[in-house]
């Protein structure tokens, strides 16, 4: 029997009304004939209005373990809501906390890892016939405390689930219609895109698009599970991504069976294995900050003891770009881009090595614009870098960095151009509505 | 060190500036030097909130199972909440749901029993010198579902963590300040009781007193279990219902250090054991309808059938009275009250047997009132229920059944003349609040 993971985020069960919409849309899916596990997130602003009671009882910072505790009870009220709206449609239906289906994670409060997952309790729901219904972004560590898997984390609960009871796709219901070719609030004639490749959207995801979190992605491609994303607001189809194979180690079923369709109820697309895009889409980010460090002596270690530094702050890093010294004097400098809510503590960390490491300066400039063109196409094809550069050159957008790997093209821009970068770089690729076989684009949910 | 179950209601935590006031009491105890544990309810209106949502999702009637599951988020995000509040206040503390307080329960949903409780959890956090925060009215069942553990289910709570931990006291916070000689609201004269035995209270909560839970009650007596009712809203000590030894074979220590102050911070009274007062106080309850069935044949087994096919139906009896036959037909009547909720299924059960059981017919009344004289005099004393019946007819008063115990006089009046009733029997006892050695009295809430 064909099995379903469904993930509802909160808009989708932002009130009583909604719910009762989701629960008709799980019976329906059911009375098809499918297995439905579902992943729910806390309703609507229930989490803002916790975070808030929680500022207010404690002015000083709540305990993380115990925000984790209250936060929790967010999804234990949507799921149990929904388990209750389903039944009362005649499906029966079962909840399950994070611990309840097996979320074993490690102990970092509000910002756990999943260690196993072991949804015993959720697979023997199914088996009975029930709709199996699991709390979203939580989990339980080994010493039995309650966790929450931070940012992503409802996604990253159904990967994780439709990884381990080895569904045949995990739909991950949102309030647009799947990912779109780049940020149709920047660019109105964006596509929606029919499939991408899961690699194609770990980079879309890792550069800023935002309709699905990267460590889901990330875990989706690791276990192989393919990735249905559509709205809860119409039943027409969203996005497929597509896994080929799980990495290798990765302990989930192999791939031969994913691409064929075994039953009248499979709900993966019907047509041929994918089609190679040229070029998936753009995705944007302004979140970061950009930090230049400059006249560094050019011998080996140098680059090493400038990142090192940072991330003893524990700063995270996003690109990294240092060119070749071609200063007389053999210095050379090196820029890397961060979340800008870590630029301080970066630059702190540089200036307290400045004269150790014998470094002229640190430049840091906040809120820069990252512009991201990503697509299979660009390994082989250096014609689209040179297209990207041409089309930000005559939008008058001057390039302050460049990264590069097999499918993505990375450029910094100053911040107030990066909206212009988008739609210039969009333009320049043809990725219009009218446009086919085109991909991509997150919107800024 | 003296060790402290503090119980807050979910008036005493109805709002973030409420809560703070707890986490201050409750940082001020810890600091006086004694061991704190809290029981906390959910927060004022958050349980009836819940229960809306859970009506308006599921029309048809939520499920059992998960309406525990829905409710017991109630209690989390109060726990949390005070937790964060009395970190704040620079004391350590650690919240604990039912489950990770080893509170381990039957698996009736809504309803559960206590099966076993192991707080080791909380009994190490209480080691570390953090106060430990345990949530209220829930539990888990063998098989790790969520349950709840009924009306006075935060009570049970308390009292059975203090059992668990050999507390010295626990004190139960509310909304007034300690148990009255009857519901001031409706004798503004009651006065407050500074002791009660603890075999009178339990009569006071069986016979329709509501400022604690029977089922509570019962549970501090079997395990010796001191109590002390107090306002959450003054510093004022309230009522301490003192046990003198816990029931044979309850598995709690012995009751010898339990009456001798052992520590400057003692928190018991430190006056001499209890005096025996004449009367407790008075008890009402509204709750209660009355079945009569008429003409049973007067032979061995007639009550046993009546009462029978009343407890198949799943209705719990309240008193059952049956009188000697004096009729010439060898005839006679069984009166009982019970829950007016349950009304229409106890006189459905009896219609259906009357003819089996040879009953000429069944009598049903709503809504009767009932008053109970409760205290130790009775036993010995037959002209206190004389002084009650005469009182009562003084004040035109029908009374419709009597029935009576060791230490308690009951009877079944007409609904309209019950508060009357309480007025004219406490006026005859002279329980008026410049009378000393007096005790007991229930508010409505």
């Amino acid at each position: 029997m064909t099995l379903l993971v469904q993930k509802f985020g909160g808009s989708s069960v932002s009130d009583v009304d909604a719910i009762r919409r989701v629960a008709q849309r799980v019976v329906a899916t059911r009375e098809s004939g499918a297995s439905v596990a579902v992943v729910v997130s806390a309703m609507g602003d229930t989490t803002d209005d916790l975070l808030d009671l929680a500022s207010q009882v404690s002015p000083n910072g709540p305990a993380e373990r115990e925000l984790d505790m209250l936060l929790t009870a967010g999804e234990r009220i949507s799921m149990a809501l929904l388990a209750m709206a389903i039944s009362d449609l005649g499906t029966p239906a079962r909840s399950f906390t994070g611990q309840q289906a097996g979320m074993r994670t490690d102990s970092s409060h509000g910002r756990a890892r999943l260690l196993d997952v072991t949804p015993a309790r959720v697979a023997k729901a199914l088996q009975r016939g029930e709709v199996a219904i699991v709390a979203g972004f939580q989990g339980v560590s080994d010493e039995e405390d309650i966790t929450t898997l931070g940012r992503g984390g409802s996604d990253t609960t159904a990967v994780a689930l439709a990884a381990a009871l080895n569904a045949d796709v995990c739909e991950i219901y949102t309030d647009v219609d799947g990912l779109y070719t780049a940020d149709p609030r920047i660019v109105p004639s964006a596509s929606r895109v029919t499939r991408i490749t899961i690699e194609e959207t770990l980079e879309m995801a890792a550069h800023g698009a935002k309709i699905l979190h990267l460590r889901a992605v990330e875990y989706a491609r690791r276990f192989g599970v393919p990735l249905h994303v559509r709205s809860s607001f119409s039943d027409q189809e969203g996005t497929w991504i597509l896994v080929d194979r799980p990495l290798t180690g990765a302990q989930t079923p192999g791939p031969t069976t994913r691409h064929t369709p075994h039953s009248a109820t499979d709900p993966r697309p019907s047509e041929d294995p994918m089609e190679d895009p040229i070029i998936s889409g753009i995705a944007h980010d302004r979140s970061l900050a950009k930090v230049t460090v400059v006249g560094i002596p050019d011998r080996p270690g140098g680059a090493s003891q400038v990142i090192g530094a940072v991330a003893t702050a524990g700063v995270n890093i996003d690109m990294i770009v240092q060119n070749v010294s071609t200063s007389p004097d053999g210095l050379s400098d090196i820029s890397f881009t961060l979340p800008e809510v870590d630029g301080a503590a970066a630059v702190a960390a540089l200036r307290e090595l400045q004269h150790d490491l014998g470094m002229a300066d640190v430049l840091y400039t906040s809120h820069v614009g990252k512009l991201s063109l990503i697509g299979a196409g660009l390994r082989s094809n250096p014609a689209v870098a040179q297209r990207m550069f041409t089309a930000l050159a005559e939008a008058g957008i001057n390039i302050e960095m460049i990264s590069t790997s097999e499918i993505r093209i990375s450029v910094i821009t100053d911040q107030d151009v990066l909206e212009d970068a988008v739609r210039a770089v969009h333009s320049a690729f043809r990725l219009d509505a009218e446009a086919e076989a085109v991909i991509y684009g997150g919107t800024g949910r």
